[in-house]
């Protein structure tokens, strides 16, 4: 799946419950903010090596990939709103990071 | 580009970098929530009108989407080290929410 | 209360607990961006109108006053980690912002 | 200095200055998430170790006491608009979590 599908599916999702009303600017950028609480709180008194064991339980993983799903989900319908083109978005800041950290030869 | 060609591309650049070791589960969630927070800074004084109205500008609309861009590279690179196929989780994901909010027929 | 009673407050709390240990900075930092995270949950859908008719009901007033206690809460324990005196940050920063933005008379 | 006391200056500060337009509920949540990912920034590479030795120099401390406290201040903002005593609220959260988190003896 690609971004430009995801938002295809996203937005035919939302039309058809009627909720475009709600998915303001502001709205979506507080709710991907919510959503990486949710995120962060699985990491929150946990070391990085206690969650790299955590994550071989398939619940707690799919628990994890849930929530960032849904932080990447509230951001693809912000760039819609916002007339972004995500990919292409991406594509650019590859670039930019390309040049701002060039390899060292 | 899909995620996994995301990935792929993030990968072979901080690899090339030799910056794995920073890239532990925390630091990259912290890392997608100080992104958040500069993505956040753009909606900080304004409307929705005034949002809306402020990505005509060309500039700002390529500042607010390396903001959405990086957020997403981040948590990109957060599924890598824990073995989430974030395709997968995103198509997981919506059909969770088409279960959870069906639609009244 | 002030902040120095606080902290002491929290801190003795937190020993009786045996909690140290987890009262890293990270670990602080990232249990402020849940709770805040939790906040922004109560004014996700909403509009301001909205939210400031639901503080209207108590019980809702005080699920949103617990969500900002427990920031400050966070907060409170990571300045102490760090040695900061969060009264004097305070005061310093308030004198800050009255230099960045002189009132014109 | 007590949250009343700070609640007063910084209304005082903002009435000054003809801000409370701009001192909306979301707006405000939204700049305490803003400050708290500048805060975050200073931990999202560092450990544990590098952050308490890197407070021993006191422009780092000053820099991070100083996003700390803008968070504390947007907070206080957000509880005046939303009539929420900051410092009730903590006494009566600090009380809920003695009630949830009893010591065994």
């Amino acid at each position: 799946m690609d971004f430009r599908e995801l938002e295809k599916k996203l937005v035919a999702f939302r039309d058809a419950r009627n909720w475009a009303e709600y998915h303001t600017p502001k709205n979506l950028a507080i709710s991907a903010a919510v959503e990486l609480g949710e995120l962060l709180e699985h990491f929150q008194w946990e070391t990085d090596e206690e969650i790299l064991e955590a994550v071989k339980d398939p619940a707690k993983k799919e628990a994890i990939a849930d929530e960032i799903a849904d932080v990447v989900i509230y951001l693809t319908l912000l760039a819609h709103e916002l007339g972004i083109d995500l990919d292409e978005a991406l594509e650019r800041k590859l670039e930019k990071n390309g040049r701002k950290y060039p390899l060292r030869t």
